[in-house]
């Protein structure tokens, strides 16, 4: 790049550094959080080594309903599986699913959904599922929009994620998602390495194969990184509080609790999905009810509004949703 | 700095990368490795996202004899928290480590050991234990030396840490020790941020103290990470394979084995201990018997010559060994 285009796209940055963002409280609240964590005498300073920022991956950084993304694909393994397992026919949740009937199948709350989970992502071992996910993420579509799940993330968020980074922040996922479903996409999408990307986990088990290692992905769950476990993950995977984190339901109230609880400054915020004709709109914003997976409760926007966490409005403090027109 | 003292610097940084190192098969594996892999359009290129190193702590960066050091601290706090615990006169190990006996405590074995490393490291908030172990690391000193353990640190270890990192590098640390234990000290005395070490922990509990969110240490443990631990924790934490790894005894052979099993170019070390002038000869050095903790045993000695991994001697490779005079 040539000296002179650089100095004008700083100079344009300098004037808008979220340019995909309304300007409103939203828009303020990051920009003034950024400006007084990063400079240097300000009571706020932050040392860059300390400027940890953690994102919520569904419905934070990309859709989540009517389901989360990996439900969907554990859904496709399902079918792909099925011929091996004719003893799913009559052995729920699969028997349900096998039909479509979604609702009955997850009657069975979360021992139901743990079992069509570790059905569909144990197994194998962690290089061929990573493949595996690789190949579904590079031809699967989001049924709203039949567009890639992986462009159905959130433009404005994607940016943020940019800003901060070049603000000397790193930049972190911490998600109910599977780790490793996570990690085979995301450090394209997001620009986050897999190093820095928290979720839950099935165990694995080291095995020697044709006398080389591999770890093999047993049907038993780990860790779920949800509610209290995304600050029990933050402190094992990242040992650092966050300055910043980013939600948009009541799995996250805990990492935001945790990140607003350190010294100094501190920036907590939620996505609330009130943009029906772009995306959805679901929780407080009434428009479709809330469901086990991704809920924002009315109980989460009033510690929100007490504790001085910022709502995002999907409607209005976002310009695009999407890099594709919805 | 100025232009001209940087380009001098970089001269002798050419000249001689690793000067702490004598001329050897050691330092030319390491000089060699790294020339190929960050030589774009070579067939061994390794983009700079993937390079990542890993270490063991123990006996390969630091001191561990005659025990680790983490093993004294645990025998600290034993005695701080013994008026607290009247009934340790009678229990084991605390019975006999109280009177100094330790071989009688650990006939107990791991189970033995797991007791005093719970009764010590847990029952206060992850904050509280934090300071705890940086009280401790700032006054105590290695029996051996006289000196903190932090300057018990290999010189030539650390300057190859700085090394790699100058090459693009991302460092980690992968030990048996424990992962917030570590935290504590590792970044200041190795530059390796707490989100970039794997160790061993036990498991916390969130919890509201006053209004605000505590991670309080459980007696229990969560993950060990050692011998195949290794290899789990480095896909869990990371989620990338290492392309260089180093250790020094049986408890990293599943480590490197999982680091050589990757495709193109890698590098496999251990450090071999056959220094008693300077620090100790122990394992295949003959010097000193093997004990449970951190053996470097003959088979792993001839699995190293025959799979490639490049043994380090103590005494013919390092100049320095420490920064003070041992």
């Amino acid at each position: 790049m040539k000296a002179t285009t650089r100095a004008s796209l700083t100079t344009i940055q300098a004037q808008d550094p979220l340019p995909s963002w309304n300007d409103g409280k939203a828009k303020r609240s990051i920009t003034a959080f950024v400006a007084k964590v990063t400079k240097e005498g300000s009571p706020d300073f932050v040392p860059v080594a300390e400027r940890i920022a953690t994102f919520d991956n569904d419905g934070t950084l990309w859709c989540e309903q009517p389901m989360p993304v990996q439900f969907y694909f554990a859904l496709d393994r399902m079918q792909a599986l099925a011929p091996q397992h004719p003893e799913w026919k009559d052995k729920e949740p699969f028997a349900s699913l096998l039909k479509g009937d979604v609702k009955t199948a997850l009657a069975g709350g979360d021992r139901a959904l743990l079992e069509l989970m570790t059905a569909t992502h144990a197994g194998m071992t962690t290089v061929e599922f990573e493949q595996i996910v690789k190949d579904w993420i590079a031809t699967a579509k989001y049924p709203k929009f039949q567009q890639p799940y992986t462009a159905c993330v959130y433009q404005p968020m994607v940016k943020l994620l940019s800003y901060l980074r070049a603000n000397g922040f790193k930049t972190f996922i911490v998600s109910a998602g599977g780790i490793e479903f996570m990690r085979a996409w995301v450090e394209k999408v997001y620009g986050i390495p897999p190093e820095q990307i928290v979720g839950s986990s099935i165990k694995t088990k080291f095995e020697m194969r044709d006398g080389k290692p591999v770890l093999v992905r047993l049907p038993e769950l780990s860790f779920y990184d949800e509610n209290d476990g995304k600050a029990i993950g933050i402190n094992q995977h990242i040992g650092r509080r966050p300055i910043a984190a980013f939600g948009n339901s009541d799995g996250d109230r805990e990492m935001l609790e945790y990140t607003k609880a350190g010294a100094g400054a501190r920036l907590a915020m939620l996505v609330l999905h009130d943009d029906a004709a772009r995306e959805y709109a679901y929780g407080p914003a009434q428009g479709l009810p809330d469901t086990e997976m991704g809920a924002f409760t009315p109980a989460l926007y009033e510690q929100a509004k007490k504790d001085g966490w910022t709502v995002i409005s999907m409607k209005d403090d976002w310009k695009p949703v999407f890099a594709f027109d919805p």
